[in-house]
């Protein structure tokens, strides 16, 4: 029983191949490299009904994580997030069978941890000693912290204007922060020259192959959460779109294995108003999206102007008859206050808007009253404490509590 | 098989008993009320092998909670929270068998979720529509989005500076949310008038029996998660004091199951020695503290100047040979980034203030090279960001990072 079973790296575009065991970046066509499993193996060799039984966290799934010596493992307990049934939601919508995946349940507080977890414990396989990489603020926080706790030196630069609770996190971790007074673009600049400059590991969203296998285990959770029957929709807040093509990696591999059957999940990408590139090229049934300009939204963890990996978030939408949905800044605050309310959950805004999708979907009749729909919360709603305004009435000590609502006497 | 096994409440003063169906808040004499189970009945119908393969919630332990049908599980996923081996942070102290319970990862990013989400459940089972109470912030946020979740009204009392996260928190869940210029103590005044006026559940700290029946799924996972052999010493930053209670008696009814063996672990309360009531009733042998005048410290959750619980915190470090420490807010804050920089995770002040003990306790001898030790992080760095201080370089868009230290070079 092999820990991994990696077999090599591959370019989605050139279908050149790489060895698992070096530090690489980029396929030399300049497109990101995906990471390959020897699948019959795997399916020889675990059932799903083991499962049960490993600790909850995302390291259960290691036959399909690419680390391949566990000692090399650098966990905080990340994974296995709850899939929370959001039915009071769902009726208010008019969807029965809606679910909340949390990942604001997770080390740092939001899904970069996946990413971060396995992303630095292949970087020290593969003998990295120091990466640098831009960030909206989260994923630096999730790369800082696990780089720490790697014993790895880390580079991040984030825009001047990012959460400031991101920036309290990468300079705790003793990360080399700076903030520019741009976006995460220009941070993006900054990064590469510093790359070349002292030779680092570059970590920037799918400019290292291992990232989206760590949100990979995003879609093998909801899987066997769901027993191993597939939702007929999941909806992904779409920035870097790592998350989304990750889902897409991990429900392919699942239905390889014999795991689950039958069709996939439609995958719905939800960009903000403001920066929604993915969804215009869809619109316009592109391949490739357009760098949006004066991109601009509350949802700062989705504004990302052009991704790299726009042609595979494309593809996954296209193979899996998603499709992509832009959502205001207003409603997913509104969305926000609605699910706290009705649900108990302070979510952030970008999963607020995976919510506002599904509203908007059910509405134009392209989700279905007894589908089974899986919206991702991305992260915490306590990052972003700046987008709740509060005016609570102030009492003095000697002061009494003064109900006049008559809902609220006993 | 029954859902519960909960036979009935008694008052550890006074030996009252009462049942499990109505409304309770103290005994009539005063006294916080405690739940009993059938501990026989459960040791004959649950063996400890059955739970790896239960969800991984601290609803896997049902039989040894007070909610007795299902349905009334009011449930956003909360528990089975990471206990991370801190090795390094142990290497450095001296302390080779040193955990982290991560309270970090749980709704509401806080433990307080574990009391919220058993309490409101059994509140939903005996009838509550409404519920009241002070608190410093965490425990206000998690009962109010479990109230929102159960369809319950809160009223919800909190110092005006308390963490404004909390406060939004609160505020979001739809709770009525008032502020108090003053302490937690004078919230609870204004709580107790507004319970009497309005025929409100009191639902403050110990005011109902429930909230410690949460709390002590801590202490039940503890001993799965360390394959049901104790560790030598937990310790726990110690304000109301409910989760050390809750440990204590989780542990003791795990004894008297017959799932774990030998000597229960030594307790350790931890305190700000801005507020440290606790300790100096541990340190004068007594059996209830007096009230601390004029507390303060930047662990708000460890602010309370006189636990009503007090008494059976004492008594859990007395029988098990426990102690009690305080230690000062400077040092917290260094041992919180301490831990960020060495084990990647970025903790509450409460929770750094129980490494900062294991520290103290090893240096004095008191805890032993040798011996496995567990300390408590009881909430998420993100929820108090202001304890961190920040000035990290700002870049213009077309600045190139200039690295002089020599330890940045690959």
């Amino acid at each position: 029983m092999k820990h991994s079973y990696i077999s090599h790296l591959y370019c989605p575009k050139c279908e050149n191949t790489y060895g698992t065991r070096e530090q690489y970046q980029l396929c030399a066509c300049g497109s990101p490299l995906l990471v390959d499993y020897d699948l019959d193996e795997v399916a020889k060799n675990v059932t799903p009904d083991e499962l049960p039984s490993r600790e909850p966290t995302l390291w259960r799934y290691h036959e399909l994580l690419p680390v391949e010596e566990e000692s090399n493992v650098v966990s905080l307990g990340e994974g296995m997030t709850p899939l929370t049934p959001f039915s009071e939601l769902g009726g208010n919508m008019g969807v029965e069978n809606l679910y909340m995946k949390d990942e604001g349940l997770i080390p740092t507080g939001s899904f970069k941890a996946r990413g971060a977890a396995v992303g630095v414990s292949k970087a020290k396989e593969v003998g990295v000693k120091e990466l640098a990489m831009p960030t909206n603020g989260n994923a630096g926080a999730a790369w800082g912290l696990y780089a720490a706790r790697a014993g790895m030196e880390s580079t991040i630069v984030m825009p001047d204007d990012a959460p400031k609770i991101t920036r309290s996190e990468v300079a705790l971790s003793g990360a080399n922060l700076y903030l520019v007074n741009g976006l995460i673009s220009d941070a993006g600049k900054i990064v590469g020259r510093a790359v070349k400059d002292y030779n680092l590991y570059d970590a920037s969203t799918l400019k290292e192959p291992y990232r989206i296998e760590g949100k990979k285990t995003m879609g093998l959770e909801i899987a066997e959460q769901l027993n191993w029957i597939m939702p007929d929709v999941i909806l992904y807040p779409t920035g870097g779109g790592v998350g989304l093509i990750g889902i897409y990696k991990a429900l392919k591999e699942l239905k390889a294995l014999g795991w689950v059957k039958g069709k996939l999940p439609r995958l719905v990408a939800v960009q903000s108003t403001g920066c929604a590139p993915i969804v215009k090229a869809w619109e316009e049934g592109k391949r490739e999206s357009e760098y949006w300009n004066d991109s601009e939204t509350l949802a700062f963890g989705i504004n990302v102007p052009k991704a790299l990996g726009d042609f595979l978030v494309l593809d996954a939408i296209y193979d899996t008859n998603g499709c992509a949905v832009a959502v205001d800044d207003k409603s997913m605050v509104k969305e926000q206050e609605r699910i706290a309310n009705m649900e108990g959950s302070f979510i952030c805004p970008e999963g607020a808007a995976t919510f506002v999708a599904v509203r908007k979907l059910r509405q134009n009749g392209w989700i279905g009253a007894d589908e089974t729909v899986v919206a991702l919360n991305t992260g915490a709603g306590i990052k972003y404490p700046d987008t709740v305004q509060v005016r609570p009435e102030i009492l003095e000590k000697d002061d009494a509590i003064v109900k006049v609502d008559e809902g609220l006497a006993k």
